[in-house]
């Protein structure tokens, strides 16, 4: 008797592709960015073999040490940021292909100087002229470092064979305007296929994950319209403020920092309509169709579809917490958002009608992200009694952070009772399929790069469709300061009057948990 | 700020519904259905203070005892068979309601005389003319008896406002003949309206919840038809032999003892279509179209489409246990079915060209009862990146016992790889969600019949029309002897052929778990 286990899909086992030999030439790499993240992420996919066994990484920046020096430190960031145990013989090899150079990229002089270094690293660790240029520095030295580049011939091809490739970090400009003169200027030095723009939320599993639990299964997709869902909430909390980051922070705002990259990214994969193929620019194609049916917002309106919030003081556990406008680097009269929920639509067939509601803040109770598809109720109340008994809705939530995995909420009988109905819920975690920690965004991103793989990397028309979309909301907050920017006590789910966005429907935000601190301190500030 | 918690229906608390005043009288009150099931099922209610105040049993039978011994007999069966702690004060107060009457059911005279006994017992419990006759006696007895009922006018109703309703045990018929003329003769006597068929799957709660999850979630409803579902399984399996039923079962077997009448029955709440209003003849009228809509098997497709199997010895975990043909009361050459599994189609709109697949049999390696609801794959296979990876298919699996609950089997992404995926799941335990062990399914029908609620009792037409389906069956195995009853080991899943019901798809039975036997004893009787 064939008795077979059909759990598993027990393809061929996966041979893990390796990138080309290639080199990576970090601007600025004496930041927190390189020694944190990239430098981590790099030594993580040398251990698990995931490198090209030729591959260099050159650093350079204006500050002054060695080589040594410098692998010295990532050493020690290293060990600092990895969750794994350090591995000393790994690391031995590792930092070997590690360089140094002093050098301030404000400096057109320097670039061609550069150029023969890397020249010289390229020959010595045979990487055959493939270049990844990453632009760990701040926003407003991009557009410089491009100009040098090109001018120095950095962003030329070595040969017919090779590839260079430029990494952005966000944020991709600070408003339409600058957007678009951004991606122009970069798009003199380099062709849409040589730029790739990270945002690191699309590196995560369970931001993948939504396309496959959206085109991998036969049962979701049917019900994944206006017709059986009534609305959607993504909701992306944090219980940090914003720590030292204070100066960046007050001239950007949650709307800036989170909506119109992040959010609006994880908008696209949870409405976009199905791809025809699952190459890069299928899939970013679909998630710029969805950006470009956002129904724009108009600065009159604003008011009334965005509320925008700012932390006060309050205590937490007995531990008084201090309010934005008393954090470091901030000013004393900010109006700066560190929290913004807004309802949006998206105006194609799939979704005419119904309602997107986003929501992120600083100081929140929880650190969650989270997707939640509101099902409508049932066209019949079959077992509804009484008028005393709510509707049953089903409610599919999917988890990005923490603790990644799927929960759907249906009704069943109530045991005993005749045919009176309860809500109950099935989940699934991710970690319970894995045994190894989800692999880090910035891995899977690096490696991507490497691999010239750009499906996960944002494209400059989508970076303008989003900001276009924004533009207006800062627009009506520039002109209008009748606006309110609404005080919510940290430690809170933000401005009360955010649960009036949702108002008329039976529905409210969903709260993954209670508010830390006590309610009486909301006020308009 | 309103945080409130939509995780639990929070109507008005129930109000149980207690039942009239009444009396049961039950005919065969010697046999063994009265001590193991009924009268431990009313003590229950009893206990939990769901029994009119005013309420008695009256118990008869040929067998010589006064209501005394019939009291003792009942308390040790009630500590035997219940699983609650047994508490004397209630069994004290409980037992003064049972009276038991020596009367041979076949002797017309003694009705009057019965009737003459009921009503000095209604008097004196004040039980309002209310009553109840209980058929726990073997099938062949019932036609007299009913016969005898209507010659003593104890079916009448005592008064215009009293009831008089009857209890019918399974089987309603040996066949389509039998089972009509058994339909006719009770008919003469009782209208529908006072015949209550118990079949007790309908009685459990995880039969019950089917309904509640079709109907009471807008998420399933909208899935349920030929678009998205591939083919549905149902599978009873039983692990025990026939134990001491040998005579019975070699006369009625495996079609008749489980599929006419349970599967089928749940056959009806998978595929009926949502009825208008949750009342008995709504939900009962929605069940016979599913039964009218079965495609008769024509007698020459028998062998192809409906498998029977036969049980021979084995060795399960080291152990020797008979074949059937061993068991005490089977005939040495019989051909009765201890294993049937069969395919068969609904003519409708609805589910045009589904297959379904029924499977039962005894000596299974496990005890369950499920249905799997298998949904087709997706239209289109994005992530499908090579021939050796196989679709993923959506499965819910509804567990009607034991551990009652909902599966369901969905694709997610292999955490590290490029878009491959696997099958995980997640799952609903009904015991998660109630502190108390479901509630027995007599206790449900015992109550739902003193209520006068017919919707879990089976109607004359439902019977007939399931006969109906499963006469040709029973015609060709009659007719021609060439059609094989295949002998499979005890302990595991039945004739290997029943593989080929599914063939030409994709897919297989579901085995819950592996056989138990060794494979090496498949025959042919």
């Amino acid at each position: 008797m064939k008795i077979t286990n059909l759990d598993f899909m027990n393809g061929s086992p996966e041979k893990k592709k390796i990138p080309d030999p290639c080199t990576m030439i970090i601007f600025g790499a004496s930041g927190d960015l390189t020694a944190r993240m990239l430098i981590p992420s790099l030594f993580k996919l040398y251990s698990d073999k995931l490198l090209p066994e030729n591959f260099s990484v050159t650093g350079f920046s204006r500050k002054e040490m060695d080589s040594g020096t410098f692998r010295e430190l990532m050493k020690k960031s290293v060990k600092e940021h990895s969750e794994e145990e350090f591995d000393e013989t790994t690391w031995n090899k590792f930092e070997k292909n590690l360089h140094y150079f002093i050098a301030d990229y404000k400096n057109p002089e320097l670039y061609k100087k550069l150029l023969t270094e890397i020249e010289l690293i390229e020959s010595s660790n045979n990487t055959g002229g493939n270049r990844i240029l990453y632009m760990a520095v701040p926003p407003d030295s991009i557009f410089e470092i491009v100009t040098n580049i090109g001018k120095s011939g950095l962003n030329k091809q070595v040969s017919d064979r090779s590839w260079t490739r430029i990494i952005l970090e966000k944020p991709f400009g600070h408003d339409l305007e600058s957007a678009l003169k951004l991606n122009k200027n970069v798009s003199r030095c380099f062709s849409e296929k040589q730029i790739y723009r990270i945002d690191h939320y699309l590196g995560k599993e369970s931001v993948q994950n939504i396309l496959v639990t959206r085109f991998a299964n036969g049962i979701f997709e049917p019900l994944w319209n206006r017709n059986y869902i009534d609305h959607i909430e993504i909701t992306s909390s944090e219980s940090i403020g914003i720590e030292n980051r204070g100066g960046y922070y007050d001239c950007s705002g949650a709307l800036r920092d989170m909506v119109q990259n992040h959010l609006l990214q994880l908008l696209g994969y949870i409405a976009m309509e199905p791809p025809s193929t699952f190459d890069s620019n299928s899939i970013r194609d679909e998630s710029l169709k969805v950006f470009q049916s956002l129904r724009p917002v108009r600065e009159e309106e604003v008011s009334k579809v965005v509320i925008r919030g700012q932390y006060v003081n309050s205590k937490i556990r007995g531990e008084k917490v201090i309010g934005y406008r008393e954090e470091k680097g901030v000013a004393a009269n900010s109006r700066t958002e560190t929290y913004v929920a807004l309802q949006l639509f998206i105006d194609n067939w799939r979704w005419g009608g119904v309602p997107f509601y986003i929501r992120t803040g600083k100081r929140l109770p929880t650190r969650v992200t989270e997707i939640v598809i509101h099902f409508k109720a049932t066209p019949h109340h079959l077992f509804k009694s009484s008028k005393d008994i709510p509707d049953s809705y089903n409610m599919l939530v999917i988890r990005i952070q923490p603790d990644e995995g799927l929960l759907l909420k249906f009704a069943m009988k109530v045991p005993e009772s005749d045919f009176k109905i309860q809500n109950v819920s099935m989940d699934f975690h991710y970690s319970d399929v894995t045994a190894e920690s989800l692999p880090a965004a910035y891995e899977k991103l690096l490696l991507d790069c490497m691999l010239g793989d750009q499906t996960l990397f944002i494209r400059a028309d989508a970076v303008e469709a989003c900001w276009r979309y924004i533009q207006p909301i800062l627009n009506a907050w520039k002109k209008d300061p009748g606006i309110v920017v609404y005080g919510y006590p940290a430690g809170t789910w933000g401005p009360e009057c955010a649960d009036d966005l949702i108002a008329g429907k039976e529905f409210m935000w969903r709260y993954p948990c209670k508010n830390l601190a006590n309610d009486h301190n909301y006020c308009e500030l």
